[in-house]
């Protein structure tokens, strides 16, 4: 996702100067005042897309709105020539999640053109304001989304064999509750029965289909029971890895004054708080408090 | 649940080497592929008997599903035979769990010759579909499931504790709320009201029965209220054995190397994985793995 | 709650014998035989009360369940009087726990001879189910029981906190949406705003009031989003404080096979595993696998 | 927020005497015994302004709210200059949050004079109620207090993360929903279906907009089954920030001794509280409280 390594390394100077600007994040200058520009930009055109579903705002301002559209799908195709043009790999970042994004920000605009309506579609370019993360990267927010982001890699496994259950209970349930109902509770079919198991296993309950007789409703309570306990296993998946991995991210945030215990030979850090002996040289283990 | 022990050690070439398809998992073979085979076959089968369900949909193509439904249930039946073949003990995979499944997934289709609607019960056949985890035992899911499994097993005394605690409360906070409320409202009688209970406790909130009175409201705000903080309990339980259990099954996911690291001087145990020298007295540390 | 000092220690050898029967619990002979039938008769008893309310099965089965609900009030009485004579201080087992559930058992009864509707009262009595855990000592439900009880109880600070935040964050978001919405939107009052406030903020929604103005509808937003986030801080809570009452209660359930380590001079158990030294004698430490 | 450094040091007596009783809550004299009055009075002036919304009440007893009203408001006009009269810098204490909040609450009912609705913004002042915290300081609610916020605190960069994620996924989410379901089944607008998506994820699920196409039910089935494994997100985050931030704060609630146990010989810290000799070197262990 980094685009990092895409650096145009020997490239003339006005193009290692636009990659800087559009792909960096760390420097205080025109990167950062472009970057928030875009956040900027992205919202706004957000937020025209969204307007431009609402039928008592097009009556009114509908010229406005498609005006504002296309002048930010112009922008935002510049902005995609630009960085199709800095990068050393043209390849590479058409084919990357945010190569991907940006272009599918502006297709739709140009779709409604041969197909009115499509520019709904647009509504993809929010996708675009993660990289707010990458704005933000020089406060913390990138070190604490990827401590997120390793928990969620590390309980995959477990979520996916949690998935497979719930999915396989649901069936079964929703079955049931279509053979106990019917179609007179609203239970029409199997896979509507199994979207009511999907909307009360879940403790949703949006209450557009309910079950109506007392077998159906004692069924109904022994599901929403057990949603209410299962959700305990994502949640206790997800706390124990989120402790690993803020244990392997070394100390926790707001945790004051956490000594480092560190080999006085070799100044290898991160020893057990018990530990005498250094375990890379063997030399003596001393705390010293961080800076 | 694992057949392992049912292969039939004596038996001929032919059966031993149909029992390794139907019942093993780990080669990259046959039973890889016929493993595969299988699951889609379920899954389309699952699919089959859903849409023969939606109205609309059996009117169109009635007789394409049913014929389908008869190939998927000859299939299974092959493969219960095939199965019921192979084993060494009959009787043993006969009231296994699988078994019993496997049976329960053909039987529907042939009692619907005489009740017509039985079909539908042939859903019970997604719980085949949990055979998956065999498949995927290749990979890391098994031991998992196994943690997790671990970690409700040495939950379930609080769960009762907490589940007897619910059905209590429910049983007398439903009692009430028909008592304040009435039939007007929708609390026909203690059992709805009981029903309406749990829907509120768990947080599920159909809105099929609200309260309509101040008395009943204030007492329903509560109810709510005990439910969206009682949701801790289960969460707890769980989290607190999860990381007992994955704790007691080695390192963490995402961590390579179960083994323990021991000192080869002192024998003691649980140093990192990158230490080389005892932090205690500061010999080699060398990786044991545990039987 | 524990009535065990209430033993009748010089009393005559029946009323010791009667005792026992009634209020222990850890032998096998009748005062086991004797919990099974009460627990069975409670809850036989509260089904009565529950289908007392329901009006089809109270048309064609009135008699039925009136002559049921008698006998199971005079069984009822004849255990309040036993219990009574048995025990040493009558005053204190009257006003303990159990004392007032196994009177406020069997009043409703007797009062819905004056008071007609009032038997339905006596669905306290489910209640008295929870001397399930009494029965169930023999296993180990009593110090799960206690663990949970324990965690409670240690969070009851934190929790108070949590509940006043929470009350007045429901009191000021409701006053808005009452504000903004009006009664047209179903919201008629401040009190019913709050209502629904604690209806969505603890994520029930059950959907008899919904905002339909656009900031009523974003305002509802940020009132959703806050509680599905904020339902973190009970959890987190009672997380915390149970992985501390377990600790407190010695090696977790599932564990197999921790060893204890034991001081080899004084035989004192329940030291850290890097422990070389007795911290009570100063002696050796070893570790000892658990039979 | 804590104003005890803006105490009128080289004031007259009774200025003094004024800032004790109105600002200092650790004294068991006049200054505990208007803290209580003030939370009551609160209490009472707020359950005015939520009955004066209920037309029939009002109806009735109109002129009686009225009264209560504008005697509250005249008791806290007087608290607010007495406040003002006591406090070193005015400046300070008026821009404070509980100098703002005091303001708030009494210039809705001076308000409602020339605009006539406006006292219900009055109900600003429950937030006066969370001085209870100071009231209850004496016990140990404050400490609880600062823990939760220190938890929460130190977890607001990855709530934001979350936050972030959930609101571009709920974004493109909605949008699909209205394009797949349309103004028929009330997704009228691209904001209202975010307003939908909203409902869903939190599993509020209040039903006043539900999907009725077979796609639209799939894709709510998946939404709802990430709302339902996201919560854990939020909880895992703060889970893991209230172990640590209680760690920090010392040893949990309920165990007696936050001193640390140190051996004299060796210094070793970390003995358990029972432990009178070291396990390292067997020398004498001894309790030092933490600077």
């Amino acid at each position: 996702m980094t685009p990092g390594s895409n650096h145009p390394r020997n490239g003339p100077e006005w193009r290692i100067r636009l990659f800087q600007v559009l792909f960096e994040a760390d420097t205080h200058g025109p990167a950062k005042a472009f970057d928030i520009v875009l956040i900027a930009t992205i919202l706004a055109s957000v937020v025209v897309v969204m307007l431009d579903s609402v039928e008592s705002i097009v009556t009114r301002h509908g010229f406005l709105l498609h005006f504002l559209e296309w002048v930010f799908t112009i922008l935002f195709t510049v902005e995609y020539a630009a960085r199709m043009v800095s990068v050393a790999s043209k390849r590479r970042y058409a084919l990357s999640f945010f190569g991907l994004v940006d272009l599918l920000s502006i297709i739709p605009t140009y779709l409604s053109l041969f197909l009115p309506g499509s520019q709904m579609l647009a509504i993809v370019r929010v996708l675009r304001v993660l990289r707010v993360f990458r704005v933000l990267k020089l406060v913390r927010y990138m070190g604490e989304a990827r401590i997120l982001a390793r928990a969620m890699a590390a309980s995959r496994y477990r979520i996916v064999v949690f998935l497979i259950t719930v999915m396989t209970l649901v069936v079964i349930l929703g079955s049931f509750m279509y053979l106990i109902e019917g179609p007179e509770a609203g239970f029409t079919s199997i896979p509507v029965a199994v979207y009511w198991a999907v909307v009360t296993l879940t403790t949703v309950g949006f209450g557009d289909i309910t079950p109506a007789t007392p077998v159906g409703q004692a069924l109904a309570s022994l599901i929403m029971l057990m949603g209410y306990g299962m959700i305990a296993v994502p949640t206790g998946i997800v706390s124990v890895e989120l402790a690993y991995a803020a244990q392997a991210a070394g100390a926790p945030e707001g945790t004051p004054g956490t000594a480092d215990n560190v080999c006085s030979a070799c100044r290898t850090g991160g020893h057990d708080n018990d530990a005498r002996f250094c375990k890379k040289c063997g030399g003596t283990v001393i705390a010293i408090m961080p800076e």
